[in-house]
């Protein structure tokens, strides 16, 4: 006997319909004998309506008071599913965060989990219940309701997962797992089998379908993470350990090619270039809650001024380009530019750090392919260049050709 | 400073402009120097469209799944009219009935509340906040959430101003307060400046707007609770303990004219007259949650066989003859008949049980409107006829007449 953890996303739960394809789904598993503990999110697009809802009487709606209404999107997935259960002659029970005991602090829209307090959870498994538990919310020590903002409901399913032991952790979703490309770009696509768990934060975080922090929760806690289609039996990715050395060199060096189109960056032209400069810089834009992805700082030519670049999300631009500019004086700043038709490639792969030459292969392609790299930046295990938005897609298709992606691996 | 709970019900939250008006009226009080707790209903036909939304996964939703759905209802209302009232400009915080210290028993549907924790509700207070409590809901030692049932915001209310040992408990509803005889039908009735606790709890048992718990909650802990319309700002009616001896005598001997028109009866006949018959009869209809209300039992003729009749609502009449028919050959009975098209008229006052006559002027004034009486029950402050149901509103109208009660207090 087994224990899951299952988590289904909004889409997987979006009508009567398909929530009891889920409890049938659910109903296979612990007729098989094993335990299982479902992590929903809420139905469809209720989450939304209900941020739209509270915008007809709130100009700006309290960050409290919203987590304490959307978590009802939650509460209404996690019931229907339970009934459903129930209907099909199944004992099912439904847990809120808060009963399920996902302890978090009180940053309100985005909280973190401190804790998971699992006894109830065991007690409902050990009498012999199909457990559904809502995802996305939390429960701060004041006893007020928070939800964990995007990727909350996998964060949930993947921090009960290691608080339970769980033999491993579902994420069903409306892709089938994790691709060599982005499949609806890349026509030869390659499924992976399996995926470290590096590997793939770094394909999170250039554009693949997971949000990254339940996947360092994963890495964490060492719980092995497979995502597949909530829609079919077609076998998913495991995302878990990097496997043993014994292996390490018949893997394939570049994992796949990640991308993400909503790229603009900010030049600040003209810094002073002392110490102190990049945190005036960037320590406001964080207190903004603005995310940073790519920082780049050129040396500059007489070493008294310096230029900086860094990327934000195209959605974010006009509140960086005014943080920076009320900052323009402060850092003696001449000159501020923008622009926001970027894009960012990524080749990723835990084996290139090994093996020279993956670099100059990868900015080769792109110019054989006429196109100009804007920006650089690499990682242990990832290459990522700013290049122009309407090239994007050609650079995807180009990278995963040149490095032999489209072979089955 | 005087401290009011406040409680508005479905129809007056039933949208966001109806929301936003609340909060006004709330942030008058606050205005005023009063502290306020306000406990709120479910947006308009919520809890009937949850409701369905279960019934579309499941024929017979669990009871306590169905309570964690139905409670997110409240939820959504109180989060609403927080931020309406913050849009105002007020601090205002919203509170689950679990986080307001409601606390029940295990009966899923239809909890009772056992205890009150007002420490967060007094902590949110203290800080100068006007604080918006989820009415219908509390949660079981177990930290099940439950469902308090028909006239559940009000028993909040009413719970919260005993343990908060509120000033006052005022229901805003969609009618101005409590009537001599429900307006719709009698042109001429008048509105109570105010009535007794007893006085109301007969009137609420037959067919006045507020539901007996509340009031009876209210008897027991002394909350004066005020009556009044949430969409003006007419005088409602207010129910406190019986005035004073002094003005006993002057007080209208009665208060007004009650009726129902769902009344069934049940006439089993032929049933041995012999001890514990009666508890064989009703014992299984309570536990199948029938609700009895009239009981008459004559006496029969030859002395060693009875009859007995009682009524159930007209919902619940299918379910009480399958119980009573299962009884049959257990108690003897003969024959069972049943009647699905009575009513019920009562005339109630706390100064009839001093004063005789009032019965036999009620059956006069009946007799002379040539309607029949089926059954008569009387209590202390209460007489109550089975009728006709066609005639119910006939009798209501000669009942007001001939009890003056067209007359202004």
């Amino acid at each position: 006997m087994a224990l899951y953890v299952h988590k289904y996303g909004g889409s997987s739960v979006a009508d009567a319909e398909k929530i009891v394809d889920v409890a049938r789904r659910l109903a296979d598993v612990h007729d098989a004998g094993h335990q299982v503990v479902t992590v929903v999110s809420a139905m469809g697009d209720t989450t939304d309506e209900l941020i739209e809802l509270a915008q007809t009487v709130a100009r700006e709606p309290d960050p409290r008071e919203l987590d304490l209404l959307l978590s009802t999107g939650e509460l209404v997935s996690i019931t229907l599913l339970s009934m459903a259960l129930r209907n099909l002659g199944y004992d099912a029970i439904s847990l809120s965060g808060a009963q399920a005991g996902i302890r978090t602090d009180n940053t309100f829209g985005k909280a973190r989990i401190s804790a998971v307090d699992p006894d109830r959870v065991r007690r409902e498994l050990a009498a012999g219940r199909l457990v559904i538990v809502a995802g996305f919310q939390g429960l701060t020590p004041d006893e007020d309701i928070t939800t964990l903002g995007r990727g909350g409901s996998d964060t949930t399913a993947v921090a009960l997962a290691a608080a339970l032991d769980a033999d491993r952790c579902d994420i069903y979703t409306d892709v089938e797992g994790i691709y060599t490309a982005d499949p609806r770009v890349v026509a030869g696509a390659q499924k992976l089998t399996d995926v470290g768990y590096e590997e793939m934060l770094e394909l999170a975080a250039a554009g693949a379908k997971m949000h990254p922090r339940s996947i360092e929760l994963g890495a964490v806690y060492n719980v092995p993470i497979y995502v597949a289609s909530s829609f079919s039996t077609a076998p998913g990715t495991l995302i878990h350990a990097t496997p043993d050395e014994e292996n390490m060199e018949d893997r394939i060096k570049v994992t796949g090619i990640a991308y993400q189109t909503n790229v603009a960056k900010v030049t600040v032209q003209g810094v002073a270039d002392q110490p102190g400069v990049a945190a005036a810089l960037f320590e406001p834009l964080a207190s903004a809650g603005i995310s940073v992805d790519t920082i780049v700082q050129n040396t500059s030519a007489d070493r008294t001024t310096t230029d900086i670049s860094f990327t934000v999300a195209t959605t974010d631009l006009a509140r960086a380009l005014k943080e920076i500019e009320r900052l323009q004086p402060a850092v003696g700043a001449a000159t501020i530019i923008s622009d926001d038709t970027l894009a960012s490639v990524s080749v990723v792969g835990s084996g290139m750090q090994n093996t020279p030459g993956y670099a100059s292969r990868m900015f080769r392609i792109l110019a054989d392919g006429g196109i100009n790299i804007d920006m650089i930046t690499t990682s242990e295990i990832r290459i990522s260049c700013i290049i122009n938005q309407q090239r994007a897609h050609d650079a995807v298709r180009l990278l995963h050709e040149g490095f032999q992606l489209d072979l089955a691996s």
